[in-house]
């Protein structure tokens, strides 16, 4: 950490920040400037509270130097992190491709689609059971129920599942089902239930919050990491930005960023980010062209029909097509699905 | 709701769109422009899903009519809602100042706080006892301890408290203590803790996401309406820009646009918009100018010491002076501290 | 200016980047802390740029320490810049109101608003003889005709004149009429205009951009402070973010902050921040209760009839309210109008 | 243009209303919900102003229908667009890769870059004379003397060259050596400049505002095109968001719905938007899957001594290796470069 001083401050106000360092247990580094003097405060400065030193007389600024997630690092672990689900590695050289209903509607439906990204070449199988609506007037998901067809269905068609769970009692409930416990981007600042996942020992699906940067998603990944959980998987979904002829602004840039920052595999989901069917393929083989280990994509029989997010989903048929292209662009960087 | 063609769209795709509004029991309304056809769809919109036109072909765009929120809005309750709590009345011509310290440290941090807020003019004291922090390694608040030292205090002061649940199980042990329920900025759309909150039948302090829209706001409101619980006050408390000078940038026009959607109170919290307790003052005022039926502030007698927030902290004399402005300009809009 | 080395740089990097600082004529001040090495850069940073060290091997960032602004400076110049227009003095204790229409739309209609902006308590009269507009399809304003009119009416009724240079060449054309020059927020960064301003001599309000940072706004009259003109009155005018209800999200703790940063004064301007008559008011107050010095407040006779912006315009007898409510506020925070 | 009552609107509103849709020589085209009112209102609406209709009684809010850009439109013109500049097409099946260094700073330096382009596969040379730069004390081009060195390279590495015009008056200027006129991110809504470049009759790459809407992007366009210039070539560059890890946000989104919107070429730029050079190859990659035409590159052969932008240029040997991987994506997704 360092601090700045303002410029003009007196020798008594740097060396009351000099004390207050020594009486927290660091040591200060002093370094007169031109026109500033800076201190350094040396240990790890993690536990520290700015407002330690930026509340006393003569401070200007204070700069934290050390990145405040640890466990999510590539210092800490520099090696990329495969999590493996039933088999299915994600964040090796294979790229995983998730697909699947917004929500589980009904047994026919969910089958349907199941055997159709299937056989199109998903690996996962992904759908809602609890809905996080923005209305309380919109549909909310089949709950309990809706976990039942995903066992079901997961059997017959041999898929692994993954799920969301919106609230920390969810969680055992979803666990009992799911592969994968999925954490919406509404949630991705949900304490309670980043806990309870990083108890739950699952494989967690981390969204990054459509508000949030990538420190305070690596910072959400330490919640349930700091559990000894160590299979996070990060997922660019969309951030808002002022533009709104798209639902939100994939932040693509955030696939290298996080690849160099920290050893979690890191997913792209084209679908929320757009809100738009039509925009869902080339946005899906920009991510695999940026290096992301994976896709989350939506798909629904009858789109027009859908209980939830229908203008994002594909056809089954428009599904296999994407596959074939990111397939393409999988091989064309050096990658396969 | 109105679909509107592309321009060009063929006859057979007009009457494509209408069969499918007759189809859903809605009535269609036709009107042909020079460029565009559009279609009115008579009804009640709100169940209504957009892709279940957007999807048909010839379909350009389809655009809402009706307010998504309906017991929240003026237009379902035109007079203004006033939130009694213990007598003090929070919506009606007195500004309500809520104050204390982000988090209860210890039972004289909060004593002291609390009774120097008092006696500077707040009617609310607020404190956490569960703390949302972007950090695993940060302070998490002293939990179901903060809420016995609540407890006590409150009746030694003999001041209502505001306090914030993070999850569905905290809700009751927090009603226990609690005169509000905080939920803030992170849990807005946190949709099973804003159900428990709508059923513990006690008012609830709603913040603003940091990444929510006005609307989206509205629809949490209705969350805790819909379950009978009208006891409502929204609370604006900054959202995230590009600017980075303050920690986020307080939406000061939500104040009179809000007042114009809806019947419900609103409270400015210009502490954690701004971050810094050197422009906490002027914008606490901006507020009140503004119209704001009151304000959050962070009170601390240590700031330097404090183990959260200390940055944006006032210290109680600094509060008492803020109350005296305060004052002069609710006066000078008709209102009174 | 900071190096940080990256965790397990070797002795080797750190050397490196001491004597690259060192060649480039600026003393290297080393600190080795338990998990990072920074290296303090002693001198002006300024022209330096942290590409010539952000580049070398294993540096992590570079920090900047200085401030980039200089003459704009709090440190620079520490008293309150007043800035005098025929006997007018903004950045006083006098709160400043600016009025007039959009566009100067034809004599009948500026005088019509002169006379009455003046008559409410107006002391600057501002309408526009060139439009930035977003479609090449809308109203540009009336150009030289629009300046023959406001130096007409600026004789008849006695009032400076405030209006927009949209290039350089205008300049001198609207230097003639003009008692201050505007440059717009979409032209905060258009330096070859900035330095247009910047020679001419006249006093300039600067708006910000509606993506600029604070920071850059004060770079951008840094640009016009060069030059030697320090007659700069900046303008808090709205910034783009999600929300879409308001056009723009009018900062207001720019205003205590920029009071802070620097001596010029500063104006805000609710209307093209609201994009809504109806909103104008309360955040003209919010305005004044926050700090500024004055007003920017667009008023049309007929605003169902303007050429552009009426939807924001507020009635000359609304104008005359809004006047006196600023006043009271203006008394309630130690200011006249 | 549909002007939507308020519930509750009064019969005389509505008439008061489609009185005055029929004043402005429009059909009004009545339409009674089960809530609320809505007024069609017929003919082309380009040239209304929304507060025609807002500003009356028992008007709710007034939603255009109709796309306010006309000749950037695949409406008017279906086909893609292809910029012929010196033989190589800008839009075809081909890929364009501009690149070259930031500034020009010297011949060597101007002369080794564009040597080592063009080896690696670029087809066109982009370097700045004028640079817009945030701070007065920052590297401002070489102006004038940029233009000869231009001009002399132009000559003897035989490639056409982008440069940047800001301000109306240099364009005659450029325009000499260019041959295609650049218009930076931060004058996309200068509208002296769109105007003297459209007349320019040369070829505009127009670059995306970092706060720019891509409406407002093609608004631009529209200047340029409206004065007989159809030689527009659009530019993702990033836009402004709160994350701040990268200097601005790529939003690829954009490539696919500007080709839905408009039939003119788009290229993407990732070394401005990351601001980093480790990003801009996967960025590269990704903008070429997601269906640009063409890539903006940095390239410089010593950036650690760069004027500007050095942080995020790329040496020459690591610029072939991109083009390298930019050839086997292009051709996954069924181009070439």
């Amino acid at each position: 950490m360092i601090v700045v001083m303002r410029s003009g401050a007196s020798a008594t106000e740097v060396q009351a920040v000099v004390k207050r360092v020594e009486e927290l247990g660091y040591q200060a580094h002093l370094s007169a400037g031109r026109e500033r003097t800076i201190i350094g405060v040396i240990g790890d400065e993690r536990p520290l509270n700015e407002a330690a030193f930026h509340l006393l007389d003569g401070v200007d600024k204070v700069v934290r130097i050390l990145k405040p997630y640890k466990l999510a690092s590539r210092d800490f672990h520099p090696q990329d992190t495969v999590v493996a689900i039933n088999g299915i590695r994600v964040g090796g050289p294979r790229v995983t491709v998730i697909a699947g209903p917004c929500s589980v509607e009904s047994r026919e439906q969910l089958l349907e689609t199941a055997l159709a990204v299937k056989e199109a070449g998903a690996t996962l199988l992904r759908a809602g059971a609890f809905k996080p609506r923005t209305s309380p007037y919109s549909f909310q998901g089949l709950g309990p129920r809706a976990l039942e067809l995903l066992a079901e269905v997961k059997e017959t068609v041999s898929m692994p599942i993954v799920t969301e769970a919106m609230a920390p009692e969810q969680v055992p409930l979803v666990a009992e089902v799911a592969d994968v416990i999925q954490i919406g981007t509404r949630n991705m600042q949900n304490f309670a239930l980043l806990h309870a996942a990083g108890e739950s020992g699952k494989p967690v699906l981390l969204k990054r919050g459509m508000m949030s940067t990538m420190e305070e998603l690596l910072m959400s990944a330490e919640y349930i990491l700091s559990h000894g959980n160590y299979g996070v998987i990060l997922c660019e979904r969309g951030i808002r930005t002022f533009e709104t002829y798209t639902r939100n602004t994939l932040d693509l840039a955030a696939v290298p960023v996080l690849k160099q920052m920290t050893h979690l595999p890191i997913l792209v989901d084209p679908s929320h980010a757009t809100g738009n069917w039509e925009w869902v393929t080339p946005l899906a083989l920009a991510g695999i062209a940026a290096g992301a280990d994976g896709l989350l994509i939506e798909v629904h029989p009858h789109p027009e029909r859908a209980l939830s997010d229908g203008t994002q989903s594909l056809r089954p048929e428009r599904f296999g097509a994407l596959v074939a292209k990111v397939r393409a662009v999988a091989e064309a960087v050096g990658r396969s699905v």
